[in-house]
């Protein structure tokens, strides 16, 4: 009888992991650090990790506050090399923060706690781009809103993907996941004309606010216009417009940009939608553009996704915003 | 050519439904009535349902809210005569008066709003049995505390069907929906020796939350008990024991408390439990019950179940109940 | 206790819809009108839509028949505000005028109806445009012998979206859903030259079929050369040659022309299909030509479909058309 | 190299089917024979296979249509031994005569097509028991009318296990899922004291159709009746009333008679129904009777089943009836 | 700004569970250890869990190698007190040692490394009891062969709660999940009356296997004989005969053995099985014996699972095994 | 009553199937021919087709080996007409040779069998192209090796879609699927420089495969380079650079190089990939170049498949690539 197994007994754990035998094959979750005791500089990183699994505020049922440990199981399956750009993405030091404290009944305790989780990693991690995993749209006001609160003279610019403008009213539905724009707005922290918002369309608007984008000087492009002009360059032109005007531009992404084909998992998935490559490739772009300082996923509901297709997708938007992080000049 | 579907024409609508053709087989949506203009004398009615739409204050991510919605289409493939027991319910008169209002992101708001309705219902409908459906557990605190304030000198018993105490703390959860029998003691609305819930089981119920149970002096009997000596007798046993005691006994049923098998939809669903002929014959004995005077079925999550067994089995044990009703002496 | 729930009491229910509070946000559902006891001059309607629930006379087994409701529950999702095109189809008048009567067992009976509702819809109310939601492929050749019969003298051409001829022969099966096209033709209804079929493709076609079009000079463009030459310069020459030809363009959408990724739902969905961006670009083009008169959609299983992805297509489908409807000169 | 695999590419076919290795294991589908032109002498099987596709005649839409495709699919995983009773199924002698012919339009033709396929079972197998395989319950009212014009003289009874009466009026269905009892009678085929019907429940009957039960002396014993009394001995009873009557028992099985969680497929399936273990013991226990001389299993709709579990339940209440008729005395 | 959370943001991971906010309420996987650096003395165990993801030898296709996963999050919703028995299994000290190293196409290899990990079990932890799940039930061959060459002169017992026997021949299958039972008889570890099997039934197990298992003296209960005598009393009574025999009862779980209502995960999957609940009866008796010194559970494909019934069935069989463990006098 | 079904019972079988009934539309599976004992002259076959059963192999756990007869069941859907090139496949004559025997245990003795039989196809059928439908990628190599014994002077070039380059080592793994293309470089029988993968993208190959593959000449275009420079143009290059330096090209065709919204079914299925439309195009583009002269399409697990949509782009891919072997000059 052969010998073998006994060494993997003496160590502490004798599981056989198939995928990670070549040692070449870094996977995603091998390469994401987590937070432990001995790890005594934080400041290191270059990118911080957040979990805020909040969809308490979302107007229709969700449960995209799974997509967070969603995504990290995900993400497994996925290396760090892109082949495509011949870039590793070990070669950025990133950590998982874990997740934002969750209240089961009270959502506006919960929706402060995001700013704070916001303003503690601009305090301990000033160096490191923070990269945030929702949860669903109503984060995004308390994250911006965070990182003002941090970095109080900057003017804040944002570059939104999204299905909506989510500039509806909080008198009536209170800091929800239809309202996060229009609280940047009414509280005066970023302004309409600093938001840049690609990939609106079909049937999922109402005119008022679109009259109310209009009169803010929203910027916004249709998905039809821009697959018209092409996503690259009306992502290009978003940034320009944006890097002469402001100091830091938030990318905040709403999963339910993408057509329903490629992105079922969103609560409001709708036909007439943007697909994934066009969604990398915005993204990517985005990430190599030094004043973008902060990113957030959100509106992905794991429940409702179909063969995990949508939550793959997600990974990979970080993932090419991350590729586009390395190739900043 | 025929001339036949011109009559349908001049009808306002000519929608022409086969399974209604027989007008024998009364269903149960065109047998509950629903508020309108011109009815005038609200106290006639037997039952009143109610709908409350809430489930963001579940501590897993629950979709409870979508289930009033779901037993309104599930009925519609429901007669309103009960063979087995040679009843027709088309004798009570019965009134859906809606949903109570949901606020996206104030539990709390919502919270106090099921508790007015229960006191509305109470004022308007004095003489008719409320019949709510969930939404998550939490609302059950909120119902018997209407129930209490149009009631102030009554005494009011629990009849449980779960598998969980619901006895767990709002001081860290807030009003949840494993707390709602712990806030109904807290505040004193119930007393502990008041309370008997039937069908506990398995692992799914802390330690100290026994203890404080029997501290409390409330009544248990796990599934095994239960199964052991009968379903009917446990329940029995129950009625018989709070009748002396009480003047109201507000029947809820977790439908978690069924098998995993057989109410796959609750979030917390769980192999070990009861099953639905034990449930109907639970809930009809219930029924004729004449302290019996209102009812709830919470906790099942449409979305996560399959085939739609188990919605088939809330509309059935809220028809089981009303068959017991149609009993009472 | 605050008093607020007592209003909703007085109004006869009192249901909250968290989506239709900011009034600006007007759904499709909310804008269709269904006929009532007091709506007096029924010729106002610029449209008349009309489900068709019969799948019975489908080849392959079908649940057809339930896409009339599946897309009156999917359109609540749906506002009537086109983003794109900035065009409010709350401007035009609609009007649901419920099913055609079906009869369980006798196909013949409900093909005769159909045709009746037609020329009911053309006699009640001449100046709308008649949309009709199938049910399978076989109900179209009855609404045009109803409209045939409604203009005696009128020629009528036929511009079809379609993975399949439709022009099987109903000797061996009847009037089916493959037949369709061929019973125009054989009752000389239409004349094979004035059918335009656009988005045939692979290997879904008998080749006596593709000799049988030859032969009765029917126009039809592949998937792949009308993708080629861009679907709607496609669309626009179908349109041009037919609008010199005949006095009536009666549009039918076979939603199995639609990609298996983007319309799994139909009975015979396959790869190398349409998108929906291509088909809702077209349906809107076909939408703005003055001779379209009417239109139906047929073939959507919403049992087979996934994700609601089909259905929710399907009524953008709708909407695209009528959003060029609007833009009629 | 091993030249093993030459003796297979020299056979026919080298399929190396890994289930059958094993000689000792025969499977369902190898002891059941098929037509061949070589076969002679039709009449030495005892039981006849038919396949009935139809279900076009559904009052809901159902893919029953299916069934005898999915059966003959399903039962490749059983084998002929039962090991409960140490009998073994490769006794008897069966073939599968494959399916009647369907009309794709034309219900009425394929009606009438079952009841000659039964005659002409009668005539070329007169000693085989027919064991026939839906379609829906419309088909047994054609069936049990074949029987009849094979044999005039002899006074047929019927013991039928279903949640419904199927006693619904053909003057507004037509000859549907819902009437095939109602049928015989009116035909004067049956006579109604002629009928046990055992297993229904809940308030899935209209009050009607028990009073026309009543008028007509049918015999019906409930879901809980039944098991109160124990499912063999009213089997037991309902066969030897019967035994007394008439002098053939034709047994018909709705697979709607199952609880929705035993079976799924049915598209009436309901809570309150029997388990599969009570309906295995039910039919075997009549296949046993020696005056049960033809058996049904209709009304399962493969496509809205779960996990396939219907469909094998199904397939094994075929079998029970088989071990039965192997050990009639 | 209230500045809770940096205290969060000190603590290496500022995740906030909300399920574990109640210190009372300890999950499973709280209180199964994992093996790490610091822990000096192996041998305080209890219990020791293995995984042994394979099922590459699987007879049909089979992904029970995911089952040890799917287990290990399943059971993060189980806690560790047992209401019904008032029994706290955090009593217990029970470590996971991990998965069994898998070779991805040498299967022999595999297996040998089974067998050494249990004799490593037995050398590691002497005082423990290994648990282990499956993968498919080729792995008991190789860990009972393991548990021998640890206990050279000790007697071994089989109770094997299964629908098969087993005992299929390794000469055309190799060492498969048909053949374990054989190979312990064939390589004379286990004799054939030490072998106990109860709950096989139906259509699932060739004749000529019986026969042998005849021969070998092996002795088998029915499901249906094991149900009308008591699952209870069936067990007793062969834990009995095996007290007086063996001196080591192995104890194996084919979770095929459930009813396919119960159990949709087993690759096998079939109606006429056992319940959970008498499954769960079943293991806690063994688990009482002080001569069942082994455990595992095996043959369930997470992937084929239906609303995770199965997958949790394993895990409450895992702990009710556990319950009567903790009951041994 | 008439007597048209006699007909039918005289001829062996009387199945009736309505998509035949037009001879027009024949179906794959009817022009497909199986061998039997009547057929005299292998030799006369265009096309040999071998099922390969085997996904043992794989990394992760996949049921591809349910894809031949997953395939064969698909292709009953398809004509052999492609409208789209005016082309009838059934100008081929192609036979089914059936499945390659597996072994459940032994996967090396599989893997020889493999080998084996394309060398069997190739002295039995030396004038028919071997098209082989897997099981997972180990299969190529084993087939490609079979290939090389028979034509033992011919230089093999080889054409791969693939998200993967499969150059991963065989010490760890054994011949698993993510290995095909590293044995046959290691074992000699292709050089580097005559593989071109195309269609690679993404974070799925680890950077040191991407060495490797640099180093030994391989040439390779991800997905993104290739949709930048067409498809076909891509294509073509590889064909013609191989044309000047190969004797034979074998076209392998890993059904993971789709997108997962285009192709669920594949165990690594990823966004970023390849649409049908595209893959379609390429093949029959392969199918058309004479020294294209075995393919073969692996690593689709049905079971893993949604909507059937994965499974009916093989079928479609296959066809495709007839279609180019019809148009070669």
């Amino acid at each position: 009888m052969s010998s073998y197994p006994y060494p993997q007994l003496d160590r502490p754990k004798f599981i056989w992991n198939t995928r990670t035998e070549a040692k070449s094959d870094v996977k995603v979750h091998e390469w994401i650090e987590t937070l432990g005791d001995g790890k005594p500089n934080w400041s290191d990183y270059d990118v911080t990790l957040l979990g805020v699994p909040l969809s308490k505020s979302s107007i229709s049922s969700s449960s995209a506050s799974e997509n967070p440990d969603a995504l990290r199981q995900a993400w497994k399956g996925f290396g760090t090399y892109n082949l495509d750009e011949d870039i590793d993405l070990a070669q950025l030091r990133i950590v998982d923060l874990g997740d934002v404290k969750q209240h089961v009944t009270n959502i506006a305790y919960t929706h402060e706690q995001i700013t704070v989780a916001m303003t503690a990693m601009r305090t301990h991690h000033p160096h490191a781009l923070p990269l945030v995993i929702g949860g669903d749209h109503s984060i995004t006001a308390q994250l911006v809103k965070g990182w003002k609160q941090s970095h109080k003279d900057e003017t804040i610019g944002i570059l939104q993907l999204d299905t909506h403008f989510d500039l509806r009213d909080t008198a009536t539905l209170g800091p929800a996941n239809g309202t996060p724009i229009r609280q940047l707005l009414d509280e005066e922290v970023v302004k309409g004309k600093h938001v840049h918002n690609i990939g609106l369309h079909g049937f999922f608007n109402a005119r008022e606010l679109k009259y109310f984008a209009d009169e803010k000087g929203i910027h916004y492009t249709t998905m039809k216009q821009a697959r018209r002009k092409g996503i690259e360059a009306t992502i290009q032109q978003a940034l320009e417009t944006l890097n002469g005007e402001v100091d830091t531009i938030y990318l905040t992404v709403d999963m339910d940009v993408l057509d329903i084909t490629n992105g079922p998992g969103a609560p409001a998935a709708t036909p007439g939608g943007m697909y994934t490559a066009e969604l990398f490739d915005a993204v990517q772009l985005a990430g190599k553009h030094p004043k973008v300082k902060a990113m957030d996923i959100v509106c992905l509901d794991p429940r409702k996704d179909i063969g995990e297709m949508h939550v793959k997708a997600a990974v990979h938007t970080m993932l090419s915003f991350l590729t586009g992080y390395c190739q900043r000049g």
